[in-house]
């Protein structure tokens, strides 16, 4: 069965972040479903959605919020699916509240925490947890990240002939 | 009618530190209760404790929590009552981990927070919340504040008694 | 009787932060005041407000300042009435200089900080603490928080149906 | 096929942390492996394993190291496997070194991080991702943390017997 | 006239650290008061002190405190005497809370902040400073100055002769 | 003797921050001099301006400066004249590193440190070290103190005729 | 023989800082290379290039990255030449991931790090560490050294002309 | 020429972590001297012994201090010999302050900079620094740099024993 990826997020004003996600997940063609739900504000449909997740055919949920970010923490306490925590920056503290408060988790109920605003990163490990027991999915991200590889090598090129007299790289 | 004060921490390792707040409640008469709940481990019941604690006669809740601190945010999300989130200083960053997840609350649903371990004052700020109403308990609270500068110009005049020739204060 | 919820701030540069609680106190019809006085530039003055808050009729006061923000310590150390202390951020410190002043308070003396900015939330908390004992207000504090949800779950249906093409929640 | 779960730390000295992830491990019967691999003293041996570690039977892959923590980074740059980060605390920083070089990871190459030292909870994620798949081990996580709840709720029951009169919980 | 320093700690709990003060300024035959006060427990008697400390014979006033360190300040905010602000270390956040609470004051209202702990280094200052306008007491703190100097002159020697074959400086 | 100050700048681009030192001591009439030295690039120039201050005429010296903030400690390493730290805010840590260059000195060479790009509290701090053997220029402090009130109080007065309906302040 | 430096940067959107250091190179006349080579999406060329670059004539090798920075690590991992880390200040945290991830190396494998966005100073280490054994180079750095002496005494007899009314200096 | 490294530590306090680069320099046979002297109390001899550093023989200097870490600045301003700086750990910040106050250096004139209590790795830079010109000594340092990666696969297989039953790397 292809399981889904669920992205949340906390606040819909974090859409410019998690549309990072949704790029990438798009681009390998592996469904998914957008959501706008809050652990403060609506905790019961985080519950419900959370705890529904695996039989609706999730198989990895992306969560992202900002400051007190307990979004991702709230969605991990009510499941057993992988759930990837993006902590989103906000003005101030420039995202060390969202990271500290989606990565320290007590034992028994993880967040798999990315870097600060790395949606994209969100997606690329939804992808992989995915690909583990997809090998198409595998493939394809071993190509992708091939293709990063060669992005590296071609902007090395281009700075080598702007600067370099002879480069024997 | 008199509300109780409701104290939950997220483990019972943080009795220690929660000891406190249970000390100055005491110390008031104030009747309270204590749970531990955790936000990650057991959200259901920490959803029903909030929910339903106004209606229980609780007129405060204390949320102590450390790391990850989602108990109190978890605790606020689900009840309009005052909420005190206690950080409980654990290994590592000195409790600004758990200060900032419970302070950095989003709009609408606050956390009152006090200082990294500070159990002690989430009772004394209860007592002053309850105190609202209550003349008798706000009296107290006065009665309580005058002791507390009288012991420390007691340690004054016991330090100016050993350093100082001729205090004039 | 009612309460007024007082509001402070260190100086009149805060206004656009402050003016979220002011915006919030005004929608609930709770009567406040608006004051600006300094712990450092006008002392006596914060005394004299602080200790003659209670018989004036205030339930609740919120201290808004900046930098090595004293005002809400300097506030609660002149009263027993609950005390509200919003964090101003500041040029380069991001709000973490008035966080630690503002929140963390000797044992005694408690000060209910919420986040860097978050005037907001004092106001919903100061509604919230005036609401132990205002059933009025506790349903008005239910009634909000009820929309707030909602919105939050039409920001939900609306992202669901640009992004997704089989919600189930 | 049962996939493993690859453990490296950077150093032995790392041992006592990690013993928390392979007791987890252990737990459940998922087969691992541990191994001691530096990314600055044996980079070579790190990409040969990252590199191979698929096909060898691997699933997931947790590396803890502290300081500049390079080496979940290190296995990630060489395998689409999904890379579980452990930051190590050493002295004077309290691990937010070893955390912020193991959560920052630039787009494309994702590091799953968990909280500093939590190398539990690595092993526990370890177990949702091979868990999306394999319905066993995610039926044991699911008892596992049922049971992790009711510890919680006994540890309630007791401090309860201690600290309430009446509790209604 | 010979101005005296009076030496102010928020609790007789930084007696240990305040005694650093105390042994530089008797090194000197300085006169001094020690006092015990706090900003949040005895606020009157702070600004008793502050407000008279002048025309009482002080010339600069030392302030130790922790935590949300208010003292300085509210010394500051009642006297244009110079104030000597010295953040106390405590526990969790390793007195950098107690150093931007001091050191990060408004314009108008100056805290001379010292290191953390660096109640010695206070002495020395408040010796510089009467010392502006005190020849002997200028020249006293060069001698001492010169004599440190000397010590580390010693302690190189010493190094030298363990570790070094030919020393040339 | 009238004592002049003395202002020292790492670099000229520091000059913005510095103006407002040099507005606060013209506007008290206090003689001062601005002089840019750096304590990495002319060292020698700053050791021959520290060690002959005090024969030249300076009372104080304040020194500003940005990231490894060492001009402030340079200086005072060759006087024993008040040295007064201005930390400067550079781009991306927001002036925590020159704050803690600044005021971490070892015992017995002090900088009285002031607030981050804090050069008009460094001016007042001056002026108040020069008061304490100058009545006329402490008596000017005074004044601009209540001045400095008086203006919070207009402010308030302000804001009170804005939002509130009856002030009794 | 004449030694190359080669500088690196993960991105090239590093470029604007590492500009400095290839303007500073291009001053001193010393031959150098320019690589865009990232840790994570090119692991093998930054090991071939370090690993070769002795071989090749390289001295000194100056990597620039930001976030996780990994990429002078993993240079020093596969040389024993001098590397000299530039820590790239990106959103957010200030540089401070950068930072921590570049200079907190285990032993025995040095990274020189330079300031946050120090890229003049990392190719100016460059030129010093080459000249030790290079007069003519050492000369050139101490010429420079004593340009840039003169450029800040010329900024002071500017601000002094400006400003003072009689500098003696 | 054979050139020494010099070794300067703020305190001899710092022996412990300073004595760890003396073990790396006389393992490789490489001479030393050691030296106890302050930036702040014996800023003269540090000028003297940095800007005559080269003509007596030196090649690198290594400066250890703790807190406003000024020592390795005030060496580098006085030479453009490489100079490498080792922040010490101090109560408190856990050695930020010094990170900070060595790394941070303004353009013109930097510090290689490495871990906090980073002094073997000093040494090893230094090493690395000498070796760039001594093929010999290049040569024991990639001998080290081999022996290094040795003890690690002897733990790795030391590990293997214990924990895996069929290791195949």
């Amino acid at each position: 069965m292809e399981r889904k990826v669920g992205i949340i997020m906390g606040s819909d004003s974090d859409l410019p972040v998690v549309q990072k996600a949704i790029d990438v997940l798009s681009s390998y063609g592996v469904p998914f479903e957008v959501h706008v739900l809050s652990a403060h504000r609506t905790p019961e449909e985080v519950k419900v959605f959370a705890s529904t997740a695996r039989e609706k055919g999730f198989g990895v949920i992306i969560a992202a919020a900002g400051m007190s970010a307990h979004l991702a923490g709230a969605v991990a306490a009510n499941t057993t699916l992988p759930v990837i925590g993006v902590p989103i920056k906000s003005a101030g503290l420039g995202g060390l509240d969202a990271l500290l408060s989606t990565v320290q988790m007590p034992s028994g109920v993880p967040v798999a925490t990315v870097a600060i605003d790395g949606a994209a990163n969100a997606a690329t490990l939804a992808i992989e947890i995915l690909g583990v027991s997809d090998d198409k999915l595998y493939r394809k991200a071993e190509d992708v990240r091939l293709k990063s590889a060669q992005k590296v090598l071609e902007k090395n090129a281009e700075i080598g002939r702007k600067f370099n007299t002879d480069i024997k790289l």
